[in-house]
């Protein structure tokens, strides 16, 4: 038997534990705050990897590596960077056992690195826009952790890119967030919310932040990726030049944008259920799994290869022939999130036919042998709009308003969600609903609406609407 | 103009580094023994990577990902491993402004890493065989470096796999070997050697080492995969069990295999030559790329562009239309290794063809554009082949045999090359080769000769045949 996990709503924290692990998506290390991404788990996010590096690529990103390893003093050169991310790095001292002369720390992002890169490579307005994105891991030393959501180290992508103005910079930073966000909606089944963030949230060293936030079953938000306008502080603090049209020297406009394993929890968190994982098709290492029944019958096992090899023509499919019973199979599919299972035993055959069952809400079809080069991919594209609306459908019920301080506290201690209340851009303000009712601003979103003019904290003119809320 | 390089013959080590820079593979970095792969060099990786990683996941292979970090005490666990690796390890001391109560260090390699993996995991011989790939960098605090040669911080796939005995280990460490050889054969038209290595050139821990070694164009060796049989010594030193067929707790056999970014460094010293890089068509970024010959004539951009969009369906291929010179894009992209040059110009079209020519050895064909799509592939293949037999033939020029101490003496003192020479099998000997000849133990081939009856070193009787040799 399949061991039972928490439920849902009793303990969502334990309930994601239980999943992570007896989905076989990831296993504790002996490496605090750090994780192992089991194949599962890693295919899992090398299919979503897959489908940004194809956007990346198709919007004329190149990918580039750059050193794990950042000097302390390249670190140092760009002010309110290092010290964003100076208490969270971990530092190397000795090379065997030689003590270093500088320290170096495992990079946090690269920022820096690529600075330093383009100091030597951008030369002329002809050599932009610089184009780069990034896989890799990064460390942050974090006092917590938590699988996919906090770790001490994380797997991601950076893009990093260097634009003649700042008004072709911010059109990237715009562009990449949109590719986050269409992802998220097309291919995850996660409804997102595109806003900017308060300075307050703002990535250390940018001069605007703009993110994608998404929430979770249990009415917590998770920022699910960020993208950033540096304009052209950093290009002065590393040096960087170009000769422009106009043969002046100047100094070019940078972005830089991020996803990471990150959108795995978020996965989880939004589509799961009481049975385990529900995976989007778009990205499930198995998108099909077919289970034979009856096994020992004659002619089910060549039945069921025969419709493997033709299924897996156009989808991810599995069969699964080891000797454990249906029951058990069902069960352990369901915790993995594989959207469809794919019945087939004695009686099925006379009648030319399977059944298919929906991951998400177990509805079950009888299907035609010969119908399911179109079957399979309808129903697979049904999972994925029956998860993203009931993910909207979510959001919709706990995203509530508030017009005073004592409203936005009342929703604040009695539920999770997203609330919308309008603002008067004080830092003040911010601080203390973090204070009195315990959320943080989420994002401005660039979906405005006029909840009330005066902001919910001090009463002062309002400027814009912001989703508070509690966060990962 | 495009630069010129240093020829090959009058520097080799600085036609290297020319090429590596001037090709804009790589640039160096501000952190010691680390440097930034470019566009250009790091789509040649993900080339060689996506091959191999076909090539994994068809025999079986899971990819996952392990921790970057190790704790000190978990890299002390098995004696010979922990001994090789300890100096060249750079450790983490601090997180933040706390010191550690352990050292981590950066992985130089990860057997230790999943032998705790595998202690978790593997319960039954169900469990087996557990065949994992990871895809990653590591560091090794190396005190010179090189390029894509030698390395503080490079990339590469780390197979380790678990098997039931010792006989199946054994076979997954030929088979991976033979995936090694036969893709440096088919896909990087470089020949290599397949053996084993002598004891004292094992990786450390490991029971029996094999290796694959290809010469480059100067008559140096160069090591470019290593595939690695342990027993069970770490799954002893780990305490990995577990229950087999007949009931009783036994402990698995495990082999571990690697191929790196050093293959970058192998494509450019086997086939390059004074006017830069020449890739194998297999795994170079761009396949074809596109001159088009007076473009401001009229149609001819056009024409170019419509020849492109053709080609684009079955090769990888790019059109220059920048305001370059023709013969100065011609320059750019030999010096960039593209295997085929398409020029296309007003006389051409009006005869319905265009010119190819061959990287490898300049030769043109008058090409009707009705066949491309055949024509294309053909010089494609016609391209690798040529490569490696150029690379085969080198080899051969530069292999020798010496049946005496002064005879292998003597060659090595005038030339570059693999050396083939008898061997008693003891480690003094070939300490001592080493000493007064300067040539270590490259191999001990599969295909063995009987060169004479006594070793080369001392008139012992002999072992085995075994390449010696300079080596990178």
């Amino acid at each position: 038997m399949v061991e039972a996990i928490t439920k849902m709503d009793e303990d969502f924290t334990k309930w994601y534990t239980d999943v992570v692990i007896k989905a076989d998506l990831v296993d504790y290390s002996s490496v605090r705050g750090c994780m192992i991404f089991r194949p599962y788990g890693y295919a899992l996010w090398e299919n979503i990897q897959q489908i940004f590096d194809r956007k990346f690529k198709a919007t004329g990103h190149e990918n580039v590596y750059m050193p794990m390893l950042i000097p302390e003093s390249l670190l140092e050169k760009e002010k309110d960077h290092v010290a964003g991310f100076a208490p969270e790095v971990a530092w190397v001292t000795h090379g065997g056992s030689e003590k270093l002369t500088e320290r170096l720390c495992v990079r946090p992002t690269s920022e820096t690195l690529f600075c330093d890169h383009y100091a030597h490579v951008i030369k002329s307005y002809r050599d932009l826009p610089m184009l780069y994105n990034q896989w890799c891991s990064v460390v942050r030393w974090e006092k917590t952790s938590r699988p996919f959501l906090r770790n001490v180290e994380f797997l991601w992508q950076e893009g990093h890119t260097m634009h003649e103005t700042a008004e072709e910079a911010k059109e990237e930073t715009q562009r990449m967030l949109g590719i986050y966000a269409e992802t998220c909606e097309n291919d995850l089944a996660i409804p997102v919310i595109k806003g900017r963030k308060t300075d307050k949230e703002k990535f250390a060293g940018a001069e605007e932040t703009y993110t994608i936030e998404a929430m979770m079953h249990d009415g917590k938000a998770l920022q699910s990726g960020t993208s950033h306008f540096f304009g052209d502080g950093f290009a002065k603090a590393f040096d960087i030049t170009f000769t422009g049209r106009d043969n002046t020297l100047q100094h070019p406009f940078q972005t830089s944008w991020g996803v990471s394993t990150r959108l795995i929890g978020a996965i989880i968190m939004t589509h799961g259920d009481d049975n385990g994982l529900v995976l989007p098709p778009a990205v499930a290492p198995i998108q099909v799994i077919i289970v034979p029944i009856a096994m020992h019958k004659e002619g089910v096992t060549d039945k069921a290869n025969e419709v493997l090899e033709r299924i897996q023509k156009f989808c991810r499919a599995k069969i699964d022939l080891t000797d454990n019973s249906p029951g058990w199979k069902f069960a352990q599919y369901e915790m993995k999130g594989v959207p469809l299972r794919l019945e087939i035993g004695p009686k099925d055959i006379e009648k030319n036919q399977c059944v298919l069952v929906r991951r998400d809400n177990r509805e079950k079809y009888f299907v035609s042998l010969d119908e399911l080069e179109t079957k399979i991919p309808e129903l697979l594209k049904a999972v994925h709009d029956g998860m993203y609306e009931k993910a909207r459908k979510n959001r919709e019920e706990k995203t509530y308003e508030a017009k005073s301080l004592d409203e936005l506290k009342e929703i604040a201690e009695t539920k999770l969600g997203f609330i919308k209340a309008m603002w008067c851009g004080d830092q003040e303000c911010e601080e203390k609903l973090k204070e009195v009712a315990g959320v943080s601003s989420r994002c401005m979103p660039f979906e405005q609406e006029q909840i009330s003019d005066t902001c919910v904290c001090c009463g002062k003119p309002a400027k814009s609407m912001v989703y508070w809320g509690k966060a990962y």
